[in-house]
């Protein structure tokens, strides 16, 4: 199968494009689609705000144009899923994004999912995508790490707060299942997982997920 | 007072504007805050798509940013509000879409709200902001016209199927109060109500009404 | 312009409708509607209950039926809205009430609004108010002061229990924006405010906002 | 037992206290509380209103506080339950309302259910209510029979009117439970769910069947 | 009046039984429906799991159908009513579930409901069966005593935890009604009212007393 | 790779098993998990009824438990995945079920699904379900085919019904993605999507899909 899954790292740090490529590596499969990372070098170094996400979907919506013909599936590795809704419009090919992919995947481990956020001024941002997805009764809380995304690939300041986070989710708010809200964030997904003795989702890796599946069933045709 | 609402058309139709600057005429009281309709040059002749939504994000936020300092209230008349989550963000001011002003304004006048959607492509649109709004239990239905943005200021085609929309509204979905999904449509608005017998939201001037009201109390300060 | 917006005080205290005067004053425009306060002399000295709530509509109802003819809007400016579905019936005219003015606009500034409450006994009318808006999904929380309606005046007991309600909200429940449950609390508006800060809603201002806007839009026609 | 369930009739049809008696005979128990059912002479001839429904409260109130010591329940047959929260804040004994007993039994039946409204004026009302219930979701449709209560007597117009209304619930909305929308209605309950096939609620006889069960196991004590 | 209401203990625990009768006691009136409380042999000594609930269905509808003819209603004496939309498919007969009628009935009380829950394992059970009632808006919280329900009858280590508990969903949740999440609390529920000052409800009561209705109103025929 | 997703079809109907092993070979990869279908010979040959799926459930689990070791994942192929909550919690692997997965992967790709149903039978079980995930607001209708399970088989019978109600569902109930419920009729999903211009989702090829991308990421481990 010569099929090709685009993931779109829509912030310029090539350093967060490799995490998402060791992420990402359990579904490549040598009869499967291949899977290919990109890094959207016009995108900023990180997306913090509203306004980095919606400064990327122009070009992002390039690249998809230029990549449209040999592409089969798009993922938007950002959560928050910039972009999502006008990709979904200009393409034929399934589009992804990775908080939507890791919702519905938490959706199918446990009743009620806390997030874990990278700051505490995203999570309107996400209160509004799990809103206009209709699950808010199944969200338990969002808490913060208050960390910007390029200090999360410092292990020791990461990953403390990343336990203190999911520990507050599951014990005051009820979660029992959580979600990591950002992508280079999956080498941390096994050992939180473990330390809180619920499961844990990676979001690049749910959406990926689904885009394998659905290359493969092929629903839209050639 | 010299306090200016700047309302954006974010369509580069100059008719448009000044469909806008006729709707909101009411609302200019003497005393009162200026308000100042300009169109966005840079948008493209009719938001048709998410994809044009989505394009003007950048030059609206270049044009809130010249005018920051001499304005105390941005209005998007543009129903789908692209961008206010941005310019929410960026601004120290206070920042209205036309759909969420319409949608709460009818919320004071109905329990069940319909709306009038200029096509069928911006429903989907238009159901993710009213779930992301948390109002998804007093929606009606939104019903297309299925007409372009630039021909609803034909009246002959325009206004039979807007009352046909809202019959159907009130009849077959049970809405007791319609909100017109388009800028420029305003001069239908109070026949469109007669015709109806039921109450009429026209939403840019829902929009520019909260503003007049949150510039005047100035709750964000100087 | 000679058209009346009627601020109804439904409690027996002219000191509450002084401050609700007071509050109300940035809305008054030169070429504006006026606004007019008055106190129901027939309500009790506070709305501290259903009871107290109900027992007002009917006294309300025969002055809004005095006053029909020479107002353009009324206003119940009590949180709770006591007899509004019942003055929205009789009246030609727009009818507003500040729970329901408040928390819509509280919508437009935040994605959680939580609520301070004069008395844990009004939580669950408010619970079942805010139901009936179909807004459940945005709250947050209500915290109650335990403070008697008319002890609200009495700055050196009330101020401190708002801030430590507020912040409450804002740091145990997710609350990014806060509304103050209770008229006649404009005064504590700003430097609730400040001391929280995120955006404070002071309902009676949103409301009278609103008729602001309704009055001189005037969609319910002569 | 000398248990006293007072069935309060609101309006000041003695005709429909006597339907309401002939409702809740099945549920007179030889050792069970005694039902007794007053017509509240104070109120209007027929509750077709928000304003009718507000003007019942005082008298209702000083009803309730006349019988308080010698009952130990209080169900108001209305639909709309018109006071009930001013009566159970004011009560040390349960009130029950029918709207709100008819549905919460309905949903013991069914998965989605349907009302049939004596008019199109009280759906709003009633809407109101089910979003303060938080059941909106089971709600298929409320349909209006558009007659007046009074006429609810007259067999020949109403019977077929609620078999069509009931059909339509039934078929169109996708109701697979009927809730009569009115006090007085009680006649009709087994024609009507023989003639639709599915089960139907009486109100009164939901309430009143509530009221027993409630003073039986006496929770809130002597 | 000779029909019978067959409450079921679906656990082996013939102790729990005795439970439940004696919690029924109130609810035998004389001319009422007789009361039969029976044990299911072959169930588990407590239904702890959702494969215990499972495990109980086949057994459970042998049992209803050998006494469908002389029963006139069922009740399912397991919260988390296992087996109750077999149960209802299977007989003509009303079906009733401890946790349902247990919920429904809390909402004619309290405005939000908080639940004591056996053990943490069952929270995400009763939240699925929450979902599927639609009422998720009026839940303040459940929360787990970690017990096993056998240990429930062991008066010193259960009442503490449960008084911490509904402690907890009261100040910290919100709760304004709190339901023993479990058949066999029954003996709990005055002393625990009297410690919370909040209402409790007794599910198997609230149920047993929904059936009393039913049967007596006889709307499901002969 | 030598892990094994098995794929349950409950009932013992072996022409079904085979539909299955057709609709899932897409996902077959070489390199990737192994996709074994097998008939659940106790069930029944068709599951029309809460009781069917019910009385799969201890059957189901003992096959679970004999390949536990050697399998990674394991699907429920019946819509209404009767047993998942046991299955679930009696696995250490990720258990899907078809409803569950087909509506979850609906969300990805519509606003509003619509649901094609076997029978009118099954539509509160479903409703139910759609409750318990805390999607109702996404749902525009579920609509029966009104055939049994076994006729869904018979090409003829059951295309012309499928278009019917997919049609329904987009036209009148404003879906804009339909869900095939039920196993057994993937090969209808191309020439469905293509005559109704909206896509549709095959439940058992979107639970086989997740299943592939979850076993792919060995969350649970090994």
């Amino acid at each position: 199968m010569d099929k090709t899954i685009l993931v779109i790292n829509p912030n310029s740090l090539e350093e967060m494009t490799r995490e998402i490529e060791a992420a990402v590596a359990p579904l490549r499969i040598s009869g499967g689609p291949r899977i290919e990372c990109v890094t959207l070098h016009e995108g900023p170094p990180g997306i913090n705000s509203q306004q980095d996400g919606d400064s990327i979907i122009a070009p992002m919506l390039k690249l998809m144009r230029n990549r449209e013909r040999d592409c089969a599936a798009f993922v938007i590795a950002c959560y928050g899923d910039p972009g999502i809704d006008s990709m979904r419009e200009a393409s034929r090919r399934p589009v992804f994004g990775i908080a939507e992919s890791g919702i519905l995947t938490a959706l199918t481990i446990g009743q009620r999912f806390g997030v874990i956020a990278l700051s505490a001024k995203g999570v309107s941002r996400q209160l509004r995508k799990i809103g206009s997805f209709g699950v808010t009764d199944r969200l338990a809380r969002i808490l913060p790490l208050e960390m910007a995304a390029s200090d999360t690939m410092d292990e020791s300041k990461t990953y403390d707060r990343m336990v203190a986070c999911g520990t507050a989710l599951r014990d005051v708010h009820g979660a029992n299942v959580v979600i990591m809200g950002c992508a280079g964030m999956a080498g941390y997904r096994k050992p939180l997982q473990d330390a809180l003795g619920i499961p844990v989702v990676e979001p690049t890796q749910a959406a990926v997920g689904m885009a394998l599946a659905r290359v493969s069933l092929n629903w839209e045709g050639d």
